[in-house]
């Protein structure tokens, strides 16, 4: 079977995320409300173009609201069509807040989610007090005064591989929490600050707690130097709150 | 009473245009759904702030489905507020697709439509066969090539002072159908081309028939040299198709 790598575009607004509901991953026998999930979507879709089930296995897991500018996907699936026909086809059915910006092929063991290098993840705030009509959806609104220079200085303590089990909501398990983040980029742009995030993975609501932590940092709540006892602590409660998923985009993903 | 001008922005595509349904301007007794317009909805709102009556002038429509980054209007109110804390009190009840974006406090005489000097208005077309779906809500998209320079020259000839009656789907009337146009400008920004069209005042649906007739001239169904004759028929079946309301946005509104 050919082996189909997309680049996807999605709002997350009304979706429940991009994972399908009900079992596991790799399981598609029995899934609560597909519809209301990206992947759920999409594999409805291809498996209508397919005439027989398709698995479509994403980079990663984006939460409820959490957008996509650059989400990856691959899927294997029979047939004639050249990636540009199946391209046109597959946003032909989709609905107006997913579009599909690229379809290529790819060998047959390319893995969207194991075969990934790093991701990038950007978080916008609105700085105003003037609420932004058009890009409302997309962006968290902080009015308050936020310091650049303090929140640089806690970007820099955070970045590294240091464990993050202070940074996530998930439930304590056996998994690691250990994470590389290679960059926070924090820059102004116009009336809005930009949060870059890369790194090689990130634990659930890692992003969003981080955010609310350097947003602490940038009203005064926090100060800098906090973020070594906090990533000390393991201890979520030590950590900034989680900042709403509106304001978070997943910009890239990259391969070897 | 004093008198406040306001600036708006507001997304246009749930609502039912700017002005109340109903009788005509001016006749605040009788409006059919004023909630799904923005003028109804400002009036309700700013009835109950001031706990009476209040009327609220733009100095235009806005049609179903239109934008607003710079619409201007304004209304008499007596309040001790300042026109910051009034402002602030106006957005905190409105809906989070429109927001008023400066108040200020003008002479009484001051009538945001009789006043207006000239207005910009901008209709973004998405010139890709590729969906933007974060932008979706703000562009039309025509996937043709489309020729910039053929689009350009056909703009001249529309720009000026001339009777742009074949360009309008108002009913045959006695007002005049004499219009300035200053200019049209047409940028490419991107893969999307931006229509930027100045001028002393716009007849009902002219910006998007001038636009349709654009776009026929872009893809070559009509030569620049027809503009001329367009404009002398005075016959709406000789210019271009109607194009949807959601590429348009009213930019600015001039005053001396």
């Amino acid at each position: 079977m050919r082996n189909f790598k997309i680049v996807l575009q999605y709002e997350g607004t009304r979706y429940k995320g991009w994972q399908k509901q009900g079992k596991g991953e790799g399981d598609s026998s029995s899934s609560a409300s597909p519809e209301n999930t990206i992947q759920g979507k999409l594999e409805r879709l291809l498996s209508r173009i397919a005439g027989k089930p398709v698995e479509i296995q994403g980079s990663g897991r984006t939460d409820a609201g959490v957008h996509a500018y650059g989400q990856v996907a691959n899927f294997h699936m029979d047939t004639d069509d050249t990636p540009e026909a199946l391209m046109e086809k597959i946003n032909s059915y989709l609905p107006e807040d997913i579009g599909v910006i690229s379809v290529e092929e790819v060998p047959e063991r390319f893995h969207s989610r194991l075969n990934a290098k790093s991701k990038t993840y950007r978080y916008r705030v609105l700085n105003s007090a003037v609420p932004h009509i058009f890009e409302r959806r997309y962006v968290y609104q902080v009015p308050e005064h936020l310091d650049m220079e303090a929140m640089r200085r806690a970007a820099i303590l955070l970045t590294g591989s240091h464990d993050f089990k202070a940074f996530t909501s998930a439930k304590k398990g056996k998994k690691s929490t250990v994470r590389t983040v290679d960059s926070i980029q924090i820059d102004r742009v116009g009336d809005e600050i930009h949060f870059t995030f890369s790194g090689n993975g990130f634990l659930y609501h890692m992003v969003r707690i981080l955010m609310g932590t350097l947003l602490e940092v940038g009203t005064g709540a926090k100060k800098p130097e906090d973020m070594t006892a906090i990533l000390e602590s393991g201890s979520r409660e030590c950590a900034g709150p989680l900042v709403p998923a509106c304001g978070l985009a997943l910009m890239e993903v990259r391969y070897s």
